[in-house]
């Protein structure tokens, strides 16, 4: 008998018949002689509520007691589904994040997983009950608090969970039918991928790809736990992401594994820097000093007649405003003429194992960009990503391009080759 | 420095300003320079809410489950109001129930509290915390699942705490001034008690009044805890329950603390029972089978002519199906005629300690009663309280001629004077 972990987001229980319908679905698996461990979000649009209520009170709400609150939220949804699970006639119970052995570190309202101990779990699997956990929520070790996990948390109590108990598979459940190669709001001929090494899907997720976080990809490959993201709507197979394709259906790698974007950066150009040792160093102590994550880098080449460079950045449009304060804050210690901040900016990426060894891959990118008449603003690459920076304007027609100049639409059976020398 | 435990009810926590609105009272009372522990039920309509989704997703909702599932109010409530307290510039951490250390058994929905181990409270108050708690649950002693703890739960939290704290005094906030002489929306000149003995509040609690529960009271008594009953609304006085009048006040035990009246029971009569021994027994052997509660009984005395007899008690109305379908099932086994039930009876109640060293009370009561064309059906009496039952659309009026004839109408000042005899 295998152990599978399913996790149902908030729209798949935004009301009690999307509570009915996934509690069918659950049953489902356990009818199939699966061991069957739920991990639950809160109930559409709860967190959202709870969050007003909690700015009404308090402008500045207290981090333990925030996540004290935000935590009702999973444990409305979850006892309510194994409610549903019960009327069913199949024995169930549901576990807050503290019962199911979830524990972090104290960090309130973004906390990390450091253990996992779910004794509690196992027993109520051994007695033939579907085990129903609040995903989202751990408690701290050391304080034995209420503790939060942040955005996707839900996703990584999941493969948390798949971890701990050694289960086979970590079934996302979501509102889309899987992982795309591009958007499909964006790319209307944007295809399902089968099949996706936890590499690319890592880089996916970090370029801007919504379906799961970085974070949760992560934590998966490091547990080598294959992750099945897949629709709670539809019966239909999803997306597989591992180290290696499941089961007997062979699955070729793909040069290519999609074409993702990201609107949500601002670009801070810091203008007439001394190109001389350590003024780097200087910006981007002032910038990490302020608990902002950076993404993009570049420095121009100075211009000789004035010895001044410029260095351009990307990050967050939420950290922006801080990080001009902090810039400017430590502008004599710095030393630099001025400012620019741009919020019309958008990154397209291209990921994919593939480019590894297959040359030609950058040209063909930057190729079906300049055909699309786009302008490149910054580039960065990694092993098996290349991103681009280009107006926020540009991006749906730019991502169309590279994804057709890829073969990755889905009409085209087939990638294109890639030729000629170069990346 | 003196420890209180405030209890607050939903309605004073409605929403967010009356959440504000508490949290500067509780403010004040730590100002005041006394430790505060606060006990919180869940926001207005939140827990019909919760059971509404509950009864949508499951006709019969399993009592774990919905114990974790009403649990949310609270969290809900109790982290929303230790934010609005930090906001005010006062320390404040909110627990559950189990963080609390509020122990109870196994019988969800209706969990009893067998032990408190406020360790976690104790700490946080010595830190400078305003202790947050939250109401009406606990956890099971042996399972460690989450319970509740019934109607007026949080009541009872509230005074559990307070003797496992050694409180001062457990002050119960809720949307009335205190206790009255009658129900004010009866008796337009009801007055507030300044004082009542533990023994008389239970009867009146009892006898149909609202304010507190029996069970609560029965706490406070067994661990001698004051209660000071008070609205969150205004900062009046409320009336105190405790063994002995509190403070230097002097306070003289009032002959008759007051009146109350019931309108939630009905009356079963069993007609023709052959008037020999083990009858009765079997009858409420039947009864408590189907545990039911009963309330008054009351046997007339058997015809000569039939050997036959009549039994009435009175029960909740909501329990008058079942008592009649498991009447109906053991007929042969306790042999009668027919049943009948009614539905439309009411009791009114008479409590005071004075009555035991006060002959003439019972005769003074049926005076009134009778004066006033209303006719009695039943009666039962205690050490403390005489209880009549009268046809329901009487019940006002008796109230009112019973609450006027003891003299305990707002502008009569003093108790009129019983002479006679009997009783």
């Amino acid at each position: 008998m295998g152990l599978v972990v399913q996790k149902y987001g908030g729209s798949s229980v935004a009301d009690a018949e999307g509570i009915k319908r996934v509690a069918k679905r659950i049953v489902e698996a356990k009818k199939n002689g699966n061991q069957v461990v739920v991990v639950v979000s809160a109930m559409g649009d709860t967190t959202d509520e709870l969050i007003d209520l909690a700015e009404q009170v308090s402008p500045m709400p207290a981090g333990r007691e925030f996540d004290m609150l935000l935590t009702a939220g999973e444990r409305i949804s979850m006892a309510l589904l194994a409610m549903a699970i019960k009327n069913l006639g199949h024995e169930a119970q549901s576990f807050t994040g503290s019962q199911a052995g979830v524990i972090t570190d104290s960090v309130h309202n973004k906390a990390r997983i450091i253990d996992v101990t779910p004794g509690r779990i196992r027993t109520a699997l051994d007695e033939g009950n579907i085990a129903i956990v609040a995903g989202f929520q751990g408690v701290s070790q050391d304080k034995k608090d209420i503790t939060t996990l942040g955005r996707g948390g839900s996703d990584t109590t999941a493969v948390a969970l798949a971890a701990a108990l050694d289960a086979e598979v970590c079934e996302i459940y979501t509102d889309v039918d899987g992982v795309f190669t591009a958007d499909p709001r964006v790319v209307k001929k944007a295809r399902k991928i089968d099949w996706i090494s936890f590499e690319d899907m890592l880089e996916l997720a970090s370029s801007g790809s919504k379906v799961l976080l970085h974070r949760c990809v992560e934590y998966a490959r490091r547990y080598n736990i294959p992750i099945h993201v897949r629709s709670s709507f539809s019966g239909l197979q999803g997306t597989w992401v591992s180290s290696e394709p499941i089961g007997d259906k062979q699955v070729e790698q793909a040069i290519i594994s999609g074409v993702a974007h990201d609107t949500s950066e601002a670009k801070i150009t810091v203008v007439g820097v001394p190109d001389k040792p350590g003024e780097a160093a200087a910006i981007f102590r002032t910038i990490a000093d302020a608990e902002i994550n950076i993404d993009m880098v570049v420095q121009n080449v100075s211009a000789a007649s004035t010895g001044l460079t410029d260095i351009s950045f990307t990050l967050p449009k939420t950290e922006g405003r801080k990080a001009i304060d902090a810039l400017e804050k430590n502008r004599s210690g710095i030393g630099f003429d001025s400012l620019r901040y741009d919020d019309q900016i958008g990154k397209i990426s291209l990921v994919g194992a593939g480019m590894k060894t297959n040359p030609g891959v950058t040209a063909a990118f930057f190729e079906a960009l300049s055909n699309a008449g786009v302008n490149i603003e910054l580039i960065s690459t990694s092993e098996i990503r290349i991103s681009v920076v280009t107006r926020a304007d540009d991006v749906p027609e730019a991502v169309r391009a590279v994804h057709t100049a890829f073969g990755l639409d889905s009409d085209s059976d087939e990638a294109v080759v890639y030729g000629g020398t170069g990346r």
